[in-house]
């Protein structure tokens, strides 16, 4: 098949997330077929800074022979084990490797295939114990406006990104959802104390309107990705977390983006934010992206009031096929082992502050919204008249504009409409975060200068 | 850390599929190390003939050089594209060649990251699409008892293996079941063909009885496999898709084990069937189980419905960050080779007579209540008292015996409770299939000729 032919196809059959339906067959993606370290290359040969690192996941960066050969030698000498009879080494050392980094007592680790799974099977354990603590009643998750924590029928349910449309089906009765937890949402007369004080507030009467007795579990992105990297007020996490504990409400913490490195420690919750969760759950970084993973992590606590002399003959009926698969186990402890020997925890430290100078720094170009960022999570919100809600079509075309001039001038984003998100690999320098930096400003003021011709 | 510490941390802390919260800690599962073709190696260097194939996915065997080199190298070259934005030619190849050897226009196809998420994305997009249509209440899902379709809550809805003890919850208002269509059910005076008819009779009292407008598919694994390979009646399958598309109800095919050479073609609907779904959904043999993958494949018919002039705007919000992962596309395109260069499925269609006959010769043995089978898929049903329901933890613990003797004698078998399953390597050889058979029949005499020991 020719390159044309091939491309048609692709265009018309390989049906990729989030498809829009209208535009079905017209999508013209851009081709990615090669990388090394922060870049990738398109089937164009230009060779563009990756600056989303993939989609929040490959951390390590691009063609690390050290992952590739890991994979290869285990895909050699066992391909495969049903996790559901038989263990195996390499995958139990992973989950060794992972509780050992986790915060205090979170050392039971259940692998799936993603985070939407990881979510998906945290939340049918939690009922799972209610259950068996004879609470069946309590069973409601609380969640938040733009929180996204995947795309299984439940992991869905716990969603809310509301701009997209809503054709599909979602599960009405599992989730509440808080309002808006970004300060940039705030009232013009309200501090940001103030609105520190009013979402902590949202949450403690959530709970109590639903009763207690009813609200199984919190769940939250640290700092919410997709959303659009939306960064709470300092301590709202921790003032959360007190609130659930106090209602006898389970805490899970989605870090399927910020662990890993993202935030410069390998997981967030304890190290960044001072909360001990109940649940973590993981993905992406985990494997660098490398190979399909993700992983619930439960606490001691959690796991000993529903087993040994508390089991009653329950099973957990949950489970993939590709559970702790031993070459996304083996591509998972090389990545693991390159952070640890290149220093790259304490590297992500060292050049968070200017990465989010940088970030900063384009606050003030025309068409930016909002500069606002964490660790190594940026987001440039753009829009043509400043205002914080203007018309979808308008922001799709603005940000794909500048998705568009960015390519041009080397550089990848991630357009979450009019959002431009950064969420580089790790390893990025100095220098190269100054470039990423420059081609987004000189792509935003370009824009702006056509805007005319829009 | 040493080997029984680590082995001590693996029993409490890697939580495996399907876990028993009694024996947490207790369960002393075999580590599987290491493997070749159609055999594993246990850490006590025991070398055992892999009688499940994993988990009904290593079709073209252990320790493919080809399989390990292709995913090393695109590891190398490009391990992760985020599928939200771009795409990438070998994802894309490989989407193609499956398209190529789906039945009719099933050719619109959506990864996922196994069985489970093709299944729940399925289910999103057939509510998706019955949205778009106006056919808001059109969307039940008729499955059957003992059916097995994943993991996620939505896949798990249409699941029934009832021997499952009831912790978990289950979304209850999108499921009917119709009854168990395993000829050994049925009534000591009823002839197969009586059978049949009930079979199909059920499914079309079931649409008739939720109506219609509100029944949107029927999901079917073509031979019932985690169930207990469990074969309709000749002629089930058409017969069923029949009365579906009368009733304008949409027909999943689940095909995460039957496809992918395990019914000696690429898929089993239409060549072994005859039947024409409107929807396929795989994994596992997908990449040999090499690498985490799954697919939701589409008919053109499906897609057009709701796309192009039809797409009214929408997104199908539904994705995964590993939707088409390029290394597990590579591994996928790599088995698919080594399948067609080495005519693995003209192999298995010659060989399926030999396993059936040898499995067949087991079904006088004391013990065994039922021996069924078809394709390379085979379960020696067993019970002290050849009743066919019998105490669930003696049907347990008689599985374990026949595994254990199993194990000793070198076979490694799936013990679904009290059935034993086979699903082989394709690979296997007639020898081969031999030894196994020989291995089991042997191993089930012993455990007959010591049952006053139990
Ligand atoms: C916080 C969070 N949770 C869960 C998910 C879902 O993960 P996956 O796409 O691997 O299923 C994502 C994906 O973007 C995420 O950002
Ligand atoms: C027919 C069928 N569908 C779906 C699944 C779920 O697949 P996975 O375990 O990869 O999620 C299985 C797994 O055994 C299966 O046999």
């Amino acid at each position: 098949m020719d390159n044309t032919a091939a491309k048609n196809w692709d265009n018309d059959h390989f049906m990729h997330p989030w498809e829009g339906m209208d535009s079905l067959g017209n999508n013209d993606r851009t081709f990615v077929e090669a990388s090394d370290g922060v870049y990738v290359t398109n089937d164009k040969g230009d060779r563009l800074i990756d600056g989303p690192a993939g989609m929040w996941c490959v951390q390590v960066g691009y063609g690390r022979d050290e992952i590739a050969d890991a994979m290869a030698e285990q895909a050699r000498k066992l391909a495969y084990f049903s996790p559901f009879n038989n263990t195996n080494s390499v995958a139990s050392e992973f989950a060794r490797e992972i509780a050992k980094r986790t915060p205090g007592d979170l050392n039971h680790v259940f692998f799936t295939t993603g985070g939407s799974t990881a979510v998906d099977t945290a939340i049918r354990f939690v009922h799972f114990r209610n259950n068996m603590l004879g609470q069946r009643n309590k069973k409601k998750i609380i969640s938040r406006e733009k929180a996204y924590h995947g795309s299984t029928y439940l992991s869905a349910a716990v969603s809310a990104k509301e701009r997209d449309p809503l054709w599909l089906d979602k599960l009405t009765n599992i989730a509440h959802f808080l309002p808006n937890v970004n300060p940039l949402m705030r009232r013009a007369d309200q501090s940001i104390d103030a609105f520190l004080e009013e979402k902590v507030a949202d949450l403690e009467s959530a709970i109590l309107e639903l009763g207690p007795e009813n609200v199984a579990a919190y769940i939250a992105e640290p700092v919410l990705a997709s959303g659009g990297v939306i960064v709470p007020p300092a301590g709202y996490q921790k003032r959360c977390i007190d609130i659930c504990h106090k209602h006898d409400v389970l805490y899970i913490s989605d870090e399927v983006v910020t662990a890993f490195g993202r935030m410069g420690h390998w997981f967030a919750s304890k190290e960044v934010f001072d909360i001990q969760p109940d649940i973590i759950t993981c993905a992406k970084g985990l494997t660098s992206g490398y190979a399909p993973m993700g992983a619930a992590i439960f606490s001691e606590r959690l796991i000993a009031d529903v087993s040994g002399q508390h089991g009653n003959g329950a099973v957990f009926s949950n489970g993939f096929t590709y559970s702790g698969h031993p070459v996304s186990a083996a591509a998972g402890l090389a990545s693991m082992r390159i952070i640890e020997k290149e220093g790259i925890l304490e590297h992500v430290r060292t050049i968070i502050p200017h990465f989010q100078d940088r970030l900063q720094g384009l606050a003030d170009l025309p068409l930016v919204v909002d500069a606002r960022g964490m660790g190594l999570m940026g987001c440039i919100q753009c829009a043509y008249d400043k205002k914080r809600d203007s018309d979808l079509e308008r922001d799709y075309e603005l940000g794909a504009r500048i998705d568009a001039a960015c390519q041009e001038r080397g550089l990848i984003l991630r357009p979450m409409i009019n959002m431009c998100v950064m969420s580089p690999p790790l390893v990025i320098t100095s220098n190269q975060i100054d470039r990423m930096f420059d081609i987004l400003e000189d792509a935003i003021r370009a824009v702006d200068s056509t805007r005319g011709s829009a």
